[in-house]
Order: C-alpha cells, then sequence, then structure tokens
C-alpha cells in the first residue's frame, strides 16, 4: 500500500494508514468489520475511484499484507512521532500533514465524521490503539508510586509501644548468625535445630520471663507475649517449641500448681533443663475436652494416682515435645476416688528420663509428618498405669486431702474445669499474635514485591509496578488495614488480660476466644492472598510464604477450633443477651436495642441510609454505629430465633444447632466491634499528625471494608440502601488507592530485620 | 439440704432442688440472681418461716454445698428417672410427686408461675438445664445420618461417562504396588520416585496417549485428559511431571511444530526416552510473556539461530523438568532476523545429553524447595548463545525461508503469538480438571472422617458425628454441589476445545482460561476448608491434605494468574459487548439488555423480587435467569463505567485500571452462568430417577449458594428483595442439611480407590 502509485501521487491517502494497521495487526476481519470500512471508503468524497478500489483491495483477506509490509505501515506511522493520539483518525490526519509537508488536510466534517463513525462501529473507541505509536506513554497508572506520608520510625513506636525495647532485645537474639534459615535435609536436624534454638533463648532468659523472680524469671507476662510475637518474626516452629515448654508446660504448673510445684518445677522449666509437655488433647475428644477419658485414680493406701489410658482413642494427641524431648507433662485426666468421678483435674506425669529413656508404662507415638511446624515433635501419649504421688497433683483448684478425700473451693465440676481452662486463656492470645506477625512477614513481602515487580503497561509505555493495578490494591490493601486494626485490637485484648478483675474473668476469656478465631483466620486468608499475588515467586520456599503459611495454618484449629470458639463466644453473649431480655417479645427487643444503641436507629433514617457523602462515609461514629448495631441485630435475632424453636417444641440443642451459622455470626459481629473501637481509639491518642493521618486511613478502610463484606446484611435490614453500598465500594477503591502509597512504609513500621525477612523478592532493589 | 430435717417433712420442698442444683452446678451466683431465688422463696405461701430460712441460706455463698453434696443432688434427682424435662419447675414437681408417694403436689398456679418466671429470669429459657438428669437424650440432630438416596454405582457411571473404562484402568495402574505412596528421605528421592512412576505411565502408553497412531499414540486427546484427571486422585507431583512432558512439551512440538517434528520427537518424548521441558516463562516476565526477551538471532551465513539470555532476569524460570531430567525444550524467543523483531517464536534447544551433561551454553539452577510438588524438578535455564540448527525452529505458524526471509501466514506478530498460544490451551483445561480430582479426594476424605468424628452432644446425650452440625454442613455441602458443577462445565470445556471449529476459537479461550480461575480457585478454597474442618487430623500429612493443598495450591498462579485470566475473560466479554453496542448510550443498553434477557427484566416486578415460595427458590429457571441477569447487567456497567471515564478524559489504560475489580467480576459471573447452565443441562438428561433428583438437589444448592454469596450485589439492584434473600439463605441451610444424607454416597460416586485415598482419617470404621 505504501509503495503504491496512489499513495505517493496523494498523501492525503496517509489518513487511512493507522486504521489499516489497526484492522490488520488487531482484528480477525469479520464480514462486518469489511463492510463497515468498505462504507468508510465510499463515504469520502475526495477519493477517486482507483484509490477506492486499492483501500478495498487491501481488506481482501487474500490481499493481506505480509509481516514485513505490516511492519514497514507501523515504522512509517511511528517515523513521523506523533503527537496528537485522540483517535486513530486525528492520528492519520496528522500523518497527512507530515506528508504535505505541514499543511493541513482540507477534510470536510460530514468525511472526518464518517472516519470517527467507522472507529466506533468496529468498537475502536478508546485510545488504546493510537497509543502504540507514541514511546514513553505515561498514564496515571504508570506514575503511582510509595512515597510514605509520614516517619515509619514514629510509626513503628506506636505499634511496639511500652516494649520497644524488649522487641529490639529479641531481635538482635535472632539476628545472631545461630539463628540464620536454612533448609533442613530432614525433619530430625530440623527438630534438633530448633531445639538448640530454645535453649539459646531460654539462656538468654526469654523462657522465664513470665515466671516470677523467685524462679528465676522477670515477673512479665506482658513480656511473654512480646517475646512470642516477635520470635514469630523468625521460625514458627520455634515459636510453638517455645510456647509449649515456656508457655504450655511451664504456666500449667504455674497456674494449677503451688508453691510446692512452683518451687520443685519452674526454675527447670524456665531454664530448659525440665522439657514437658502440655497433654490435654485426646484422640476422641479435641474440642469437646470436658469428655476426656484418661483417668487418675486414687489410692487410698499409698496415697498414689494411677495414670491410666483407657483405649487407644483416649490417647493424649498432638502433644508438642511429647515426640522426643518432653520429659514431664501435665496431665489432664478424671479423678476417680472410690469410684466417684470428681471431674477433670491435672497432675505431673513423667514422660521419659534425662538420658530420653521412657519412663515405665508410658508409650509414645510420633505424629509424623504434618503440614507444617515440622521442628515441633508432636506424639501421642499413652499412660499404661503409672504411678504418680500425691503431691504431684497440680493442686490450686482441687486436691485430695490426708483422708483421701475431695477437696475444692469450686463444687461444681464443670465449674471448676472452665476455671482451670480460664487460667490459660493466655495461649489464646499468644497465638493470634504470633500468627499476626507471621501475616506481617508475608504482607511485608508480597508489598515490597509487588512494589518493585512490574507487568504489563500503557500500549508505548513501559510497564508497571503490580502495586499500582486496582486489583493488586483490592487484594493487599484491606488486609493490610486489617493487620493494623488487629494489633491493635490485641494489644487491648492483653492488657484486659493482665489486669482483669475476677467478675471480667468470663468476658476476657470469651473475646479470647473470639479474637483467637478472628486473627487466626486472617492470618490464614492474608497468607494464601499473599501467596497468590507474588505468583511462582510466592510459590518457591526461600521466598518464606510457604513456611508462613503451613505453619500457621493449624492456628485456625489448635487452642480450639475456630468455628467452635465462635459459638462460644455466641453463647457469652447471648447469655448476656438473655439475662436482660428474660421472656422475650417484639417489644422489650425494640426497647432493648433503643436502650444499647441509641443513635442506631434513629441512623435508619431514610437520609442517613442512602447518604453518600464523602465526609460522613469517613466518619468513624458512623462505621462505629454500622458496627454495633449488625452487633445487636444479630445477637437479637439469633436469640428470638431458638426461643421461637423451642417454643414450637423443638429440643433446644436442635434449635441452637438450627442457629449454628447465625451463632458465628454472632461471634464475628462482637469481635469485629471491639476491634474497630481499639483501632478508633488508637488512632485518637495518636499524636503525631502525620502518623494519626495515615492511621485514621487504614481504619476506614477497615472498617467500610468490613461493611462491604457485610453488606447483604445491611442491604436486607435497611440499614444501608443500594445507593450507598455502592459509594462504600467505590469508597473502598479509592481508600485501596490511596493506601497503597503508604504501603512500602506501613510495612516498614513493623520493623521486621531484613534478615528475618529473608525472602528474595522483598528485596529487588 | 437433703440431710435437712426440713426436707424429711416436708418432701413438697423437693420442688426446688432441680433449681439449687443447677445454680451451683452452672451459675456464678450474682446479685441479681439471689434477688429472684429470694424472690421466688417469699412468692412461696405455702412454705413455713423455717423452709423459707433454709433455703434461703443457701443461696448463701459461705453456706454453699460441697463438691460431693452437689454430687449427692445429681444423683438423687437422677435415681428417679425423670421423665417430664420441660423445665426445672415439672422436673421439680416429679421430684415431689416420687417422695409423696405418687401423689402430686398441690400447689397453686400462681405458685408454679411463679417458679417459672425465676426461671426465665435466670435466663433458664430452655430445656438443657433438665436435659442432663436423663440417660439417652435423642434429639433431631442426634439421629441424622448418611443414607444414599441413589446407587453411587450409577452416579459414578454418569460421572465417568463414555471414559469409564479408561478411569478404570488408570486407576488399576494406580493401584500397583510401585505407586504405594511413601514419605520421601528428602527432594531428590521424591523426584526420582516421580520420574520412575512416570517411565511406568510412559510404558504402559498413557504418555502417547493423544499423539497420533503413527507416532505411537491413540490419537485420543480426550482419554489425555481423562488420564491427567485419574492420575490426580495419585501424587500431584506425578500429574504435573506427567503433564510436562507429556502435555506441555510434548503437545508444543506436535502443535507448534510440522511433519518433520513430529517424526524427529513424538516417538521419543511418548516413551519418555526424551524427556523434555516447555521453556516460556521469564524471571521478568510471566503474565506479560509478549514481553520475553530471550532471542533467537538467525544467521544467514549457516542457517542457524542463536539463543540467548539477554540478562539473569531474562532466564526462563520455574521450567519443570529442566533442573534435572530434560535434555531439550520448547523455548519461546523474539524472533531477530537482520535487527527486525518479529516476535515470539518457538523452537527446540537442546539442554542436557542422555547422560545428563548440560550442553554447552546452557546454564541450570535449581529451583529448590517449593511450597509443593517437590518431586517436579523445576529449574531456571540461561542460554549463552547456543546454535540449534534452522529446522529445529518449530514452524507450525511462521519459518524462515531459504533466503532467510521471515514467512508466516499470520502478518501480525501479536495475531501470531496468540494463536500459538492458542493451540496450547489444553493446559488450561487439564490443570483446572486435576484441580478438581484434588478437591474431590479432600472433600472425601473430610465428609467421610467428620461422618465418623463424634463431638459434643445433647446434655444427657451422647455424642454427634460432627456432619450432624450445621455449621459443617455449610461449609462442606456447598463445595462438594460445587464439585459436582465443576465437574459437568469441564467436561462440557473438554468437548467444546475438542470440536471446535476456527470462528470458535477466541471464545474457547476466554472460557478455557474463566473456567481454569474459576476451577482452581475452587480447589484451593474447597482444600483449605477441607483441612480446617479435620482439625488436627487434617494437619497429620498422613491424612493426604496437606499434599493435596500445598501441591494444587500453585494452580491458582500457573498457566496464567487466575485475576489476570479473569480479566482476560472479561476483555473478550467485553469486546462482544463493545461490538453491539458500538456508541453506548442508557437507551441501547437497555435494549440490549432487554433484548438479550427478555425474561430477567419481566422477573424484575414486585410479586417476583419477593417471592419466598418455595417451589419457585428451587425453580431451575430462576436460577438461571438470575444469573445470567447478572452476567448482563456487570458486562454492560464496566463497559459503560469506562466509557465515561474516557468520555471525560482519562487515558484509557488508567480507565480500564479503575474498574479492574469489576472487570474480574464480569468474568467471574460469566463463567457461573456457563457453569449453571451445564450443571442444568446435566440434571435434565439424566436418565436415573434417584440420581437425578440427588444431582438435582445439588444443582440447586450450587445456585442458591452462588445467588446467595452475590446478594449484596442482588439486592444493590433490587433485583431480590431482603425477604427473599433470607429465604434463600434458608433454603440454602435446608439443602445442606438434606444434602448431607447423601453426602456420602456423593463422595463414594467419584469412585476414588481406597487405596489411593490412603487418609486413615476416612478409615475410621
Amino acid at each position: 500500500m505504501l509503495n503504491s502509485e496512489q499513495f505517493s501521487q496523494n498523501p492525503n491517502l496517509y489518513i487511512f494508514l493507522p486504521l489499516y494497521y489497526t484492522l490488520w495487526e488487531d482484528f480477525n476481519l469479520s464480514k462486518s468489520d469489511i463492510e463497515v470500512m468498505n462504507r468508510l471508503v465510499d463515504s469520502q468524497s475526495w477519493l477517486k475511484d482507483e484509490e477506492s478500489d486499492l483501500l478495498k483491495e487491501y481488506l481482501n483477506p487474500n490481499q493481506k499484507p505480509s509481516a514485513q509490509e505490516l511492519k514497514n505501515w507501523r515504522n512509517h506511522i511511528q517515523f513521523i512521532k506523533p503527537q496528537n493520539l485522540k483517535n486513530l483518525t486525528t492520528l492519520g490526519l496528522e500523518l497527512v500533514k507530515t506528508h504535505q509537508n505541514g499543511h493541513d488536510f482540507k477534510i470536510t466534517e460530514s468525511d472526518k465524521e464518517a472516519f470517527e463513525i467507522a472507529e466506533k462501529e468496529l468498537g475502536l473507541i478508546f485510545n488504546e490503539a493510537a497509543y502504540r505509536f507514541q514511546d514513553g506513554h505515561s498514564t496515571i497508572t504508570s506514575k503511582q508510586e510509595s512515597k510514605s506520608s509520614f516517619d515509619p520510625k514514629l510509626m513503628q513506636e506506636i505499634l511496639d509501644g511500652s516494649k520497644m525495647e524488649l522487641i529490639q532485645k529479641v531481635k538482635d537474639t535472632l539476628s545472631k548468625p545461630e539463628f540464620d534459615y536454612h533448609q533442613h535435609e530432614n525433619i530430625s536436624d530440623q527438630r534438633e535445630q530448633v531445639l538448640e534454638w530454645c535453649k539459646i533463648l531460654a539462656k538468654e532468659g526469654y523462657g522465664s520471663w513470665a515466671f516470677p523472680r523467685d524462679y528465676g524469671g522477670r515477673g512479665d507476662m506482658e513480656g511473654y507475649f512480646t517475646i512470642m510475637e516477635t520470635l514469630s518474626y523468625h521460625d514458627l516452629s520455634l515459636v510453638i517449641k517455645f510456647g509449649v515448654q515456656f508457655g504450655l508446660w511451664g504456666m500449667s504448673v504455674y497456674f494449677l500448681g503451688t508453691e510446692k510445684h512452683h518451687q520443685k518445677y519452674l526454675k527447670d522449666i524456665g531454664s530448659l533443663e525440665l522439657p514437658g509437655c502440655f497433654a490435654m488433647t485426646e484422640t476422641n475428644h479435641g474440642s469437646n475436652v470436658r469428655g476426656l477419658e484418661t483417668t487418675a485414680t486414687y489410692n487410698h493406701q499409698d496415697k498414689t494416682f494411677t495414670i491410666h489410658t483407657p483405649h487407644e482413642k483416649a490417647r493424649k494427641e498432638y502433644i508438642g515435645n511429647a515426640a522426643l524431648h518432653g520429659q514431664k507433662a501435665t496431665v489432664f485426666a478424671k479423678l476417680i476416688i472410690d469410684g466417684e468421678d470428681y471431674g477433670v483435674n491435672t497432675f505431673v506425669v513423667p514422660l521419659r528420663n534425662k538420658e530420653g529413656e521412657l519412663h515405665p508404662g508410658v508409650e509414645i507415638e510420633d505424629c509424623g509428618h504434618k503440614m507444617g511446624l515440622n521442628g515441633v515433635d508432636n506424639g501421642l501419649i499413652a499412660f499404661n498405669k503409672v504411678i504418680i504421688p500425691k503431691e504431684d497433683m497440680l493442686d490450686k483448684f482441687a486436691s485430695v486431702d490426708e483422708d483421701g478425700n475431695f477437696k475444692s473451693t469450686i463444687s461444681s465440676d464443670n465449674k471448676r474445669f472452665f476455671t482451670m481452662l480460664g487460667t490459660l486463656v493466655g495461649g489464646r492470645i499468644g497465638i493470634p499474635r504470633s500468627g499476626l506477625s507471621a501475616a506481617k512477614s508475608g504482607l511485608t513481602i508480597a508489598i515490597r514485591y509487588a512494589n518493585q515487580r512490574k507487568q504489563f503497561g500503557p500500549e508505548g509505555g513501559g510497564e508497571v509496578p503490580i502495586l499500582n493495578y486496582r486489583m493488586h490494591q483490592r487484594r493487599l490493601m484491606p488486609l493490610l488495614a486489617k493487620s493494623y486494626a488487629l494489633h491493635f485490637a490485641l494489644k487491648y485484648l492483653t492488657n484486659r488480660f493482665l489486669t482483669k478483675s475476677e467478675e471480667e474473668g468470663q468476658e476476657i476469656e470469651a473475646l479470647a476466644a473470639g479474637m483467637k478465631a478472628y486473627g487466626t483466620w486472617f492470618t490464614t486468608t492474608a497468607l494464601q492472598e499473599c501467596r497468590e499475588a507474588c505468583g511462582g515467586k510466592g510459590y518457591l520456599s526461600e521466598n518464606r510464604i510457604d513456611d508462613l503459611k503451613n505453619d500457621t495454618d493449624v492456628y485456625t484449629t489448635f487452642e480450639g477450633d475456630n468455628t467452635v470458639l465462635m459459638q462460644l463466644v455466641a453463647k457469652s453473649r447471648l447469655t448476656e443477651f438473655k439475662k436482660e431480655m428474660g421472656d422475650m417479645n417484639v417489644t422489650t427487643i425494640f426497647n432493648y436495642l433503643t436502650k444499647q444503641a441509641k443513635t442506631t436507629f434513629s441512623e435508619k433514617n431514610p437520609i442517613i441510609v442512602r447518604s453518600t457523602d464523602e465526609k460522613h462515609l469517613l466518619d468513624f461514629e458512623f462505621h462505629l454505629n454500622a458496627f454495633k448495631y449488625r452487633e445487636r441485630a444479630i445477637v437479637a435475632s439469633a436469640g428470638q430465633r431458638i426461643k421461637r424453636l423451642v417454643d414450637e417444641g423443638m429440643d433446644s440443642f436442635d434449635a441452637v444447632n438450627v442457629a449454628q451459622h447465625h451463632l458465628v455470626n454472632v461471634g464475628q459481629s462482637y469481635i469485629e466491634r471491639k476491634v474497630l473501637e481499639q483501632f478508633q481509639l488508637a488512632v485518637e491518642t495518636t499524636q503525631n499528625e502525620a502518623c494519626k493521618n495515615s492511621l485514621k486511613q487504614l481504619c476506614s478502610l477497615y472498617a467500610l471494608h468490613t461493611i462491604e463484606q457485610n453488606k447483604g446484611w445491611y442491604l436486607e435490614q435497611g440499614y444501608l440502601e443500594g445507593v450507598k453500598t455502592k459509594a462504600i465500594r467505590k469508597m473502598v477503591n479509592q481508600l485501596c488507592w490511596e493506601t497503597r502509597q503508604d504501603a512500602k512504609g506501613l510495612t516498614d513500621a513493623f520493623g521486621i530485620p531484613d534478615n528475618l525477612l529473608s525472602a528474595p523478592i522483598a528485596f529487588l532493589d
């Protein structure tokens, strides 16, 4: 075409060239495409017949340009370095101008319009087709980049708070060469490595941190959680091995035992002289631990207990430290005196001696390879009539007196059992805090990678960091916001736990159960998303998301299965609710709701449910009211529903089962409200303006994204109307876009040392 | 209390015993609880003063019963084997009757009412508190069990269809002792094992199944997919190694090469004499493969190509078979002739000889340990000016002629490249089919376990299989339904692919891209849920969910990142839409929608959007219309939105980015409609009534659960109202409950041999 006589005689024909190039380069020319083009050619009054013929000829599939010819066309267009890329018609006109020595093509308006109509009919309504002829085409998307609006060091101070020094100390320890990561040859090596690491930590005093000073500790329980959390930037097997030894084994002796046990054991536990286990779960009883079957039968004659496993499915299972290293264990067993069952109590039982030889009557089976945490030696334990002295009953809450009578300040077996479990609630704080650290590592890796990794870009422009893509922001920014939300909420939970009065016990237990479930589900979700967001690189173990994900995967089911825990939270909420409601009917419920959430009902007015005003959408009060409304409405409707079913004659167990899915939402909505409250409080108490603004944005993102996830429910209730949920979706997109600029700074503020992060993809620059 | 003078004198006092027991056993007696009880005592006209005093005394925390006393109360109540367990008051009356030698207690109505009010005020509105005194308390929940409504063998025949025989043959092969699972010592062992397995499969002819008979094959491409799918009940590393060798390497030679390549290579590929690789992805170009940087420069003088890696980030990465076994590779590289770039073409390039020595100029790095698929030796390949003869260019679509000129029937580099990729679309069929098999294994394991595993139960009753819990059903039943939906949809995709005409090419490519994304996301979600649903047992590698999950995790990002693929689908849908729309405005869009989906708009009438009629909710037409409406409304609004942004002056690249999240939904909703259509068709064509009914139920569950997941959107649109979405939620619960009974049969119908399933928790009975 370019070399034809016609083109050299009439340079105006160049107006067609960009269109023809695009047709042959991009289209599978259909019959209708050809018709459009034929109409266009026919419409142009200025064309001579032979010119029309030439143009139509070049639409004939049998006359198509060769690969070389197509390249020549393109080079020809690009050669003029076109500026006006509105569409292919304007580009064509520019081309004509060059060939006419700078004179404009005097085309009639209607002829020009025919070109633009043709472009539209061909579906070329955007300007992408034109951009490819320009070099260095830049766009808003291309230009977005990281520019932290605050000083990450200051943000880190806010996150670390009063424990900054201890956090740094732990990081320094972990940065010693002994803690370098390496691929393990096999499980045995890995387990030995993790034990060695634990010994170093014990030597540095971390193991006994929570124990009283008299037993070599610092009496700093908050510090213990901080250590767990900071260790979690390193190897998670180490964290769990550490937690089993000093948390589960140590704390069970500390909280369930008395002075004599503390004297006898605590120091050696803290120094790892005495590795031990926490043996509660049995094969047949995991969630329902009240049903444990191991027995501890009191022998009057010699004042001993016989610890016994009645059958294979009653073995203690998944017990950390059991397969290899544990020498003693806190064993949960039903106390039997004279044939009477006094419920589950706890006993210190020997497993093996210092040389590793099993105690007579103890049988151990290795749990073998696991999805993760293979540095922890989990095992099954069977006791075949193992005798222990009377004083090895952990007797803080119950004991057997000199005459062989059962004694307890808590008469009810159930209440005693749950009181004992209540003292161990710390595990449900340590786990989500550990999981959050793992999620922070994953997010830091994925966000740093996405900030550097480029892929695709505008036609004629360079490739763009994948974090500039809205979808990628949608995947990662809400998770980043939620990681901050959880950070403050878990800090709050820890404080409540450490300062709790007796009356607050049940509230804190429910809160811990719910936070554990909410937090660990977050960890699993976040790390799964990070894996996928890093593509093939995320699949390579060197980039650590593999271990982070697999090691923490069990967090959702240990220390209590999450769905069971959420029901536990729901039941505690329902109990509160039932107490207030007594005999439920519509009026009292309405009164209850209006009393408890005065503002929410007034909000359900026609103006507010439709409001899309930006200021309103970003208003903390709107967010919190929406969360509170949901929480209260769900608990009320769950209560009503169960009540109605029971009134209709359904067994209450069945009624609760019918509402089970509903109950999980009761727990979830309660926890979400608590989390948002703490995040908002953290924002409000932040002094530094820049940090405060960034946190405020994150907090809004957390709130609106959560509302968006529940928008079906809000719409069903009439609490929000479609116009508003759409505006919320748009606002979430906008917040993701804005947060993207702070994203790297926000992960820097986690303060995870590079050597612990380790993943090569986090350090592409 | 029991031994008091008062009780022996006035047996009517026994009416209080169940209430007192419950208070001391369950309550942390609060001030208000005590007030309630005091009021109750005061209200009873028949009580003597000293009796009232006794009762009040027993509310004093300083006078609380001992553990032993509490047990005595309980034993006392249980001893009478109470029948009337409506509440604690009726139980108390029954107790009195026993002590009064069968005479009823003549209590006044108002006194009795005071008891019942007190129970309510204490929050004891359900009968759980009473049930604990009865043995063998059974409930609807306790009684639910597996009872297949159809013959699983017949259902299996429906699923296996015409490939039943081949499926059985592959299962038989996999059931040979050579294929027994065992824990691998290390990666090297695992890789050797997988290679050995592949050799056995090759020997049995599976490797060349898809190749023409002339080259040792069966010419049965459908069979190839069936083999991949069936192998996926076994080790996934084996599947991928198999797929790399016979699918990627073999099919690339088959589809991109010509006769001479087939003759030279196919037979040896099929027999695994010639292990090879498919080397497309580079470190810097994964999703955006058009940007590959490896070059193949034509040398006129000796008619050869020089294959070269320009820099480290342009190395071929994640290439299966590269680290150890591959001898040759199909390499994607930009063809350069005389400095002109002719786009990406493919070449057969040597990597190492039969002895494993690397070819000169080839450098390989092992990708190392991965999250999963460690039986596959992925590697990085760098080419340092490796020379290959001209005839090793795979020249189906382009070639260099004797004079060194580029020749192609497809002039456009882009179009040629995408045509080449189009021939390889089979990978996007094999992967989701493999993933679906893995999900089926996981679901079979999780459902069988939940069917046997018991935990918790009603007060006074035995523990209940966890699959009887509604929440557990909610977690697993929709996934089971979706696995069936995908089964039929993937079968349909395979048929469309195998029988496609040239015009259908783009449609099938988009369909395959979308099905790959939809299917593999399902696999990841399903296996994550199965892991959690099996608790600690799910975390043990012996139960296989570990490997199933980790091996398939990469499926969401290989053969194309899922979010990128969904956008590809969306763009194909938008192109269709744009073509029809031309210049978009509200009227034409309305016309378009009404034309395309006549029924949907008429459905948006006030009666139907609120209909909660069961028959309507289970109506296939309602389901499909809802899916279609969503699909069309989303594509129209995405198109409008992008158009509006561009009209407002936004760069089209930015506009598409703004709508990216929206576009993923365009892809998703299209795929969902296609999947539902195929599932409904499968139901309608099923002959056996019992199977048909069960499939119909599953299909409704899939449809309604999908609508429920998108209910926020439907409510926003006014297509459904809250009353209807609530009814849908209820119906989903109901369908889960009903499906639970068929669940075991539905997993039996997958026909996964026990030895391949292997997980001990799948065989508790």
